[in-house]
């Protein structure tokens, strides 16, 4: 039997994202050895040279799933027909430039993106946005592609959640596998809350199991929120590696069922849930039957908790105005 | 039932290829999913604080076959009770430096690390050396280390045979699964020899499917033999995801049976075969029974491979002379 195939389009595809991620799509991690991929890599004009040396790069894997590689700097004909697109590029901020400046310059790029998904992706493409600020970035995208279901639009906070994971791990001693039930609350920014309070170490809540709250509220929160600021300090260069494998186990948790009792992390277009407004692109934990995703429901939040989620909020509400002349 | 456990020191941990691949290593992609993994990173003193930005990338990936990463700039630390050495570390040519300086620079590093390996390691532990010269860096270490078995010593030529895929795959049209029996002869450099000739699409010989001569013996050769450098040209930096692609693809065909009439490619020491000099490190046609491996017998070379491999050879002798006072 053939096996089916599935086109994922990559956009910042020679930046150092795209090079840790490509390989790990390619090598059948992301959709499983019984899927061939056709991989669609977008790029400014200028990267295109450093882009053709990525592709070499690839062929000379001989991956036995990568069916075929095509390179382009126009989003039309990167988004033709595609299953999947993986947002990773957007415009790194620079000296001198406002948050402001930086929300309308991405904004201009997920404009176009969005338009040129809703006009040649399939009608049931997912669209995955990496490339910061990924919320409002995937908000933008979702405004302007209104051919597309608003739930197939999400903004990573993987890296965020297994950020989290390893923190709990490190902390109360256990294995990653024994964390679960972490979800991101809001933005993929220093304003996220992490939330231990709905966590499970080996099935028994965080709280009864690291009794260290300073640590929990202060520490723990911040070593999560800051991860990204201590990782270039240390590296001398931002988070690649981590970043891809969180989209490679962001797309998994999409489309395979999740664990019951589990849930994960991704923020997506709210329905409302927790008070967030309608429609704004906002972490949550999220549980999947394999086809479908929903918000978790019935979570109870104490004063704590919901302060953090309005501190969030009220973060994504002014990138929102921000940007909202443009849509 | 606990899962085994295996041992993997990395050299040049902080390096490209090093980033590249210990998150394939940490994702399962190298041992399967029924291993559990222990990374060992061996870096330059002055390299530990970037190798502790990876680290901690790792640790954010919440892998959960990565049991435990340990980072030392002490070879003995490193390869301490290790089931497997990937020495990918090794001192990269500079401007004004000839080839003898390199060799000897090199060979400094690799007896100091193959006589810390017979020391410290597991008296069954295999070293795949990737670190070029990656011939005689391995002939270097093995030569030390009388303690470990010389067939545990290998030199990673899989990256040559991938390339040597990809182009046969492109030139006949078919896909890089139905490209088998591609062996490389020889020393991973300019000189190797990828053998077309006993190379099989869809089961029949290379050059009855490819009847273009000319671009066999010279346009072929020489594009897997100078593809290095058309991807520096390219990428503006050097194969790294390529390369941690083929070091997991190496050991993969190490550890597993070879499929019945197929083979791989890896430099090992040779036991004579096809009148190689007993114990220099060559690159060969092998097959393993997923323990044990041989170098697969009886194949005939005509005048044209004579002459490659006689090149070849006559260049690890001039390596092997370089060093012979070092070891």
């Amino acid at each position: 039997m053939a096996k089916k195939c599935i086109k994922v389009a990559v956009t910042g595809a020679a930046g150092q994202i795209g090079y840790a991620l490509l390989f790990r799509i390619a090598s059948g991690q992301m959709f499983g050895s019984e899927a061939e991929v056709e991989l669609s890599l977008l790029e400014l004009e200028k990267a295109l040279p450093a882009l053709s040396g990525v592709i070499m790069e690839l062929e000379d894997c001989a991956f036995p799933l990568l069916k075929s590689i095509k390179a382009t700097s126009n989003p039309n004909e990167a988004f033709k027909d595609i299953d999947w697109a993986l947002l990773v590029g957007s415009v790194p901020r620079k000296d001198g430039m406002e948050r402001s400046d930086l929300l309308k310059i991405n904004g201009g790029v997920f404009i176009e993106q969005g338009k040129a998904i809703a006009q040649n992706a399939k009608k049931d493409c997912r669209v995955l946005v990496v490339g910061n600020p990924c919320n409002t970035n995937a908000f933008i995208a979702k405004s302007v592609a209104s051919a597309i279901n608003p739930k197939n639009f999400f903004a990573m906070t993987m890296l965020d959640q297994n950020r989290a994971v390893a923190q709990l791990s490190q902390k109360s001693g256990v294995s990653v596998c024994e964390v679960k039930n972490v979800a991101i609350w809001g933005n993929h920014s220093a304003t996220q809350f992490p939330d231990f309070y709905h966590a499970k170490i080996q099935g028994r809540p965080v709280t009864e199991v690291i009794k260290d709250f300073p640590w929990l509220e202060n520490t723990f929160i911040e070593s999560v929120q800051k991860r990204g600021a201590a990782i270039i300090k240390a590296r001398g260069a931002s988070s690649a590696a981590s970043a891809a494998n969180a989209v490679v186990d962001t797309v998994r948790n999409i489309i395979q069922p999740t664990p019951s009792g589990d849930f994960f992390s991704v923020a997506v277009a709210s329905d409302g849930s927790y008070g967030i407004p309608q429609g704004l692109i906002f972490g949550f934990p999220i549980k999947s039957d394999g086809s479908n995703w929903e918000i978790v429901q019935g979570l109870e939040h104490n004063t704590f908790a919901k302060n953090k989620i309005k501190i969030t909020l009220d973060e994504l509400l002014l990138e929102k105005e921000a940007i909202q002349a443009l849509i």
